[in-house]
């Protein structure tokens, strides 16, 4: 592995190694040209971003059916970067051709938030005479300016300072021990910094003061467990080994998986995104989606009280799920045999860096995939699955987000994301009433009502790139009970509504009729069915956006609005709210919302994406705190009428006997892992 | 293992085991004795069931209280019994005192139908003249008979027969060979069984009539995978092991595992019950669910053309969800470290059997339990969790549900059901319209579109019996965008609907608010929240009954009108679809519908039950068949409010740094397991 690495480095610094695949992230070296090439023109910029422009579709598919035949897709960094005095420019490099293929100034527009930019706020903060001077009014003496911290958030948008001025909300903390969890001190106002001056320009401060928290700490740390009666020493080690190897092969970012193929690529926003994914179906191998990935989301919190409002974080947008990712450690995030890919970023100051262990493939055990038994004589079959997870987790200030992209062996594609890490946090007086829009997790502590909703942007390939999308509702057949066509009351199917053009689309949820959305190719029937091959979208969690249609976040979130929108695919239409979300105002709406336009364009038969928001509204509670079990949820990508029969027949069984072999008493398959043992319990008396 | 059995079988016979635990369900000696004790007044009865009568609540309280201060519940076998001319008849057999304590005969009911019912009815159709007579008719030559198979099922309800003779409808199929899946062969007729003459007294012939198919057999076992290419020879094993053992402790049938402590019951009808679970809060021995069982389902077909309408299985009120249990295989069914449980019932000639493995107990890895990553400077902790998991798989005839009681270290039990088995077929023609009601799985097969529809009984003991449902709403706050209470219209909170009475709480699932239901103990507050201790209820898959209001089912099912019913505690009430269901008119409905009465009984702050039916919408597709890969839905009871922080923060860190560890570079928690390793791929190229 160490070697591959060394290797790997060492071929694409002299330039011998094979080119990079077309989907693959730019990297170190790609970074740096780039870079380079760019300070050829420009020579002072702050670095923001430097990624990969994926290839165009049109041309990236001929290269795909043909790569031999087809000429290799240029490689181009998209580069954003800020100029001294605030400046925003963004342009396109040629790799190949060293050359600057575009390149413009910006004019009220904020790329998103860096960690360096998010790092500098808080030493600002600490130095700021108006800071202190709040901070000594909630009770903090001024030489314990160094326990005071910070999450230092996009400020959303504030109407009072609008977006030419690049700005960021500090979320202020107070830490007793440098090792407390600050958010069990929250205080009660909030600077608003100036990325460009690097200073505080204003500090907003409630009618109400809340002096810092007088509770004890809250911690989660070993001493603190130790402190309260130590670690529970009953949980035995479970583990889970691969002593053959695994069963996936890895090319470059291409994975081979149990008839899956699809390339792992991963950028600063999105964090990982799939590619050209494929299912070799008995030798045709057939396109099922060209891109996956989580696109966007946005966080608001339901306090209606200034400045409140402008927590609605947008994590991808505003902070990039790419840049936040952690670094993975084996047998902690990752338990068996796992394979990880490194991640390289620019920094402002225009180097390469490198997140290593940034994404982390495996396979699990996925427990009974089917079975069977004959109640006449017991002839039975039992094969047991397996998935294969490509994972990343990454903090946005308080929380983390674990992200999990699992392929099934029946053809099945599910996202699971668990939320974990810690509460969003602000300040309130002894008996004060939270009036409903937050929860006292903690004495002094009120964690308010948030919703965590996320955009995943769906590219069908469904045996090609022409695909429908038909909304589909359980729903009862006509006629009442008695009548000739529903005698007995009891006839339902799935009815179907296809989506002609852009407008038809923008749905929502229906739990009542458990809606489903099937991505059809229309071209192509199941041979058996006669139906469409498709696959379909089930997703259950899939609340409301709460805030209210014209409120700031319904204007900046046009994704959220509905759970379901579909556009006509277009290579530049990547970022559901608009490719630069920070400070953005809303008027008017970036994003789908500008390509919905009139909603006029047909997207029946046609290269689409299929836009889905969903995910949960978190009323929190004490046992969110101060750090919060995992919450899971979980969507699934299912083939329906896309093959003739459960594809994965030929997994082998854990143990299979037929009636004859049970009539002849003759040899069964017995092929039950021979590791599985009984347990040797101990006596709870 | 098969020493401790021995042991325990021995101290049965001999009676120096320790008394059975009031829960427990009746052992094999236990039965045997009830038939003795019921035969000295009853001579000639084919037994239907012979199963614990649990104790009365009220009793049993007391005694789980001080078990060494209050008198034992005495051991009650609840006894159905069937004599001969099809009387049924019912009681209550006194084990200790040896007395029949209640005796009834029964008109108008009739008890589920047992394997052995059910085992009968192929032979007979086999024989009979009339049926021999369709076989011809469809193809089959009637020296074939041997290759025709029945699913025989309780017939529902059909008006022309009533519920005064014990019947079955027998879903046909044929067999071209032994070993072939006669669920690719269904033939188009339906012969009507009476049990108790044990003799076909009507055949159902549709008006359009279907040959059996022609179609070459579709099968699943290994000579069809053989035949079709073999099975793919590139999964390698995943091992699971725990070499110090499993982290529960086994008390006979009481687990304790992680705070957790519960009872394992297990019943004919119910399969897997759990009770008195607790949850030990720190040397607080906590109450959280009386009693928790799967206690009906129901799986309407929604084709209304005669006779389908009869296919609405009540796979537990009508078959029994531990009757129908499947002897579970180490390495098979289950990996890892398994204890298991057998269950033990009566035959028709009123002998004791026994399920072998009946039951599966395990322990399960379950990723991250929870993470967090300080931006600042890395300091970390993560947590990896664990889960325990309580098991059973029933064979419904065609279809499989594996059944997962989890318990979670985060104070979650979850109930997860896998569907898994073959899919219902019906006949059909070349070219034959399916209408919508249903799919050509494969050719000549149509699969109709039913529903699994599910029924929880929760009975809630949240600190104490006493409790109140509460429903839970996501809900935009009041005002309008700039108005004065919501000025940026991003206001919301959680509306709770307290169910006072039990009118009030027959209550839909409505996912645009994201609805959940909590069940509180109003007498106490989390004393950082001042919120009502509770448990929420969180699930997510509740498709609305299609069948219409009026329609056979919805008057036989009347539990699955509605998401959830809440009823005041009554010991006699565990059945929501009525005690004895086969053939029951729905006219009137029994079980809840009976209870709910005029809806007035008080639901508030006292012994209550919540009924909750969950389940999915099936339309079949050719991914399905011939054997389906198995579809997962899950619900969650969540505590919220009733811990003052995550009760899981002394389960041990994989890892665990902070800032002072981190700034001084000194020693950090590193407990990661050591077994994990880095794949090694080999290359896809
Ligand atoms: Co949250
Ligand atoms: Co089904």
């Amino acid at each position: 592995m160490a070697l591959n690495r060394l290797k790997s480095i060492a071929q694409q610094v002299t330039g011998s190694s094979p080119p990079p695949h077309p989907f693959d992230p730019l990297t170190n070296v790609e970074i740096e040209k780039a870079v380079e090439i760019v300070r050829r023109d420009h020579v002072k910029l702050n670095f923001n971003a430097v990624t990969l422009r994926e290839p165009a579709k049109k041309e990236m598919l001929k290269w795909l059916e043909e790569p031999s035949q087809t000429p290799r897709p240029l490689r181009i960094a998209d580069v954003i970067a800020i100029a001294p005095g605030g400046k925003v420019c963004e342009g396109l490099v040629d790799l190949k051709n060293e050359t600057i293929i575009k390149w413009e100034a910006l004019e009220g527009v904020q790329p998103l938030i860096t960690m360096e930019d998010l790092q500098i706020v808080e030493h600002i903060v600490r130095k700021d005479p108006k800071v202190i001077e709040q901070c000594v009014l909630s009770g903090i003496p001024k030489e314990d300016m160094h326990k005071v911290y910070c999450d230092p958030w996009t400020i959303g948008y504030d109407h009072r300072f609008g977006n030419t001025v690049r700005l960021q909300q500090a979320l202020m903390y107070y830490r007793p021990h440098v090792d407390d969890s600050q958010y069990s001190y929250p205080l009660d106002f909030c600077p608003i910094y100036d990325a460009d001056k690097q200073e505080i320009i204003h500090i907003d401060i409630p009618e109400v003061r809340r002096p810092v928290n007088q509770a004890k700490p809250n911690n989660y740390h070993v001493d603190a467990i130790e402190k309260e009666g130590g670690y529970r020493t009953d949980i035995k080690p479970i583990h889970i080994t691969q002593p053959d190897g695994v069963s996936f092969k890895v090319d470059g970012r291409v994975i081979d998986w149990q008839n899956w193929k699809f390339h792992v690529g991963f950028n600063y926003k999105e964090g990982i995104v799939l590619n050209n994914i494929t299912y070799n179906d008995k030798g045709a191998v057939r396109p099922t989606f060209y891109r996956l990935s989580l696109a966007e989301m946005v966080v608001p919190y339901g306090n209606p009280e200034h400045p409140h409002q402008r927590k609605h974080a947008f994590d991808l947008g505003e902070y990039g799920g790419g840049y936040m990712t952690n670094s993975l450690s084996l047998g902690c995030d990752c338990k068996g045999a796992i394979h990880y890919m490194d991640a390289a970023f620019v920094n402002r100051a225009g180097e390469s860096t490198t997140i290593k262990n940034a994404i982390c493939i495996h396979e699990e055990d996925a427990g009974i995939l089917f079975k069977h038994t004959d109640f006449r004589d017991e002839s039975v079959i039992v094969t047991r699955g397996r998935k294969l997870i490509v994972s990343q987790v990454f903090t946005a200030a308080n929380y983390e987000y674990c992200v999990y992209w699992v392929f099934h062996q029946d053809g099945t594609i599910q996202l699971e994301i668990k939320l974990t890490g810690i509460l969003n946090t602000y300040a309130m007086n002894p008996g004060e009433d939270t009036k409903g829009w937050g929860t006292e997790v903690y004495p002094g502590v009120n964690a308010h009502n948030h919703q965590h909703l996320f955009c995943l942007r769906i590219d069908p390939n469904i045996d090609g790139p022409n695909n429908t999308v038909f909304q589909v509702d359980a729903t009862p057949g006509a006629g009442a009970v008695g009548s000739k066509e529903n005698p007995y009351g009891n006839a339902f199917f799935a009815e179907r509504t296809k989506y002609s053009k852009v407008s038809e689309a923008i749905s929502d949820y229906d739990g009542v009729t458990s809606r489903t959305w099937d991505m059809c190719n229309t071209n192509k029937l199941n041979p058996y069915s006669h139906k469409h091959v498709s696959y379909k979208l089930v997703s259950r969690e899939v609340p409301k956006l709460l805030p209210k249609e014209g409120s700031l976040v319904w204007k900046r979130a046009g994704f959220a609005r509905h759970a379901v929108h579909v556009t006509k695919y277009d290579d530049d239409q990547l970022c559901p709210a608009g490719r630069h979300v920070p400070q953005t105002s809303g008027e008017p709406s970036r994003g789908i919302p500008e390509w919905i336009a009139d909603g006029e364009a047909s997207i029946e038969n046609t290269d689409i994406v299929l836009w889905h928001t969903f995910g949960i509204t978190h009323f929190p509670a004490p046992e969110d705190f101060p750090v919060m079990p995992a919450e899971s949820m979980s969507l699934l990508l299912r083939p329906r009428n896309f093959f003739t029969k459960n594809p994965a027949l030929d997994v082998p069984p854990s143990y299979c006997s037929t009636p004859s072999q049970i009539a002849n008493k003759s040899q069964v398959l017995d092929a039950a892992d021979k590791v599985s043992k009984l347990a040797v319990v101990g006596s709870a008396a």
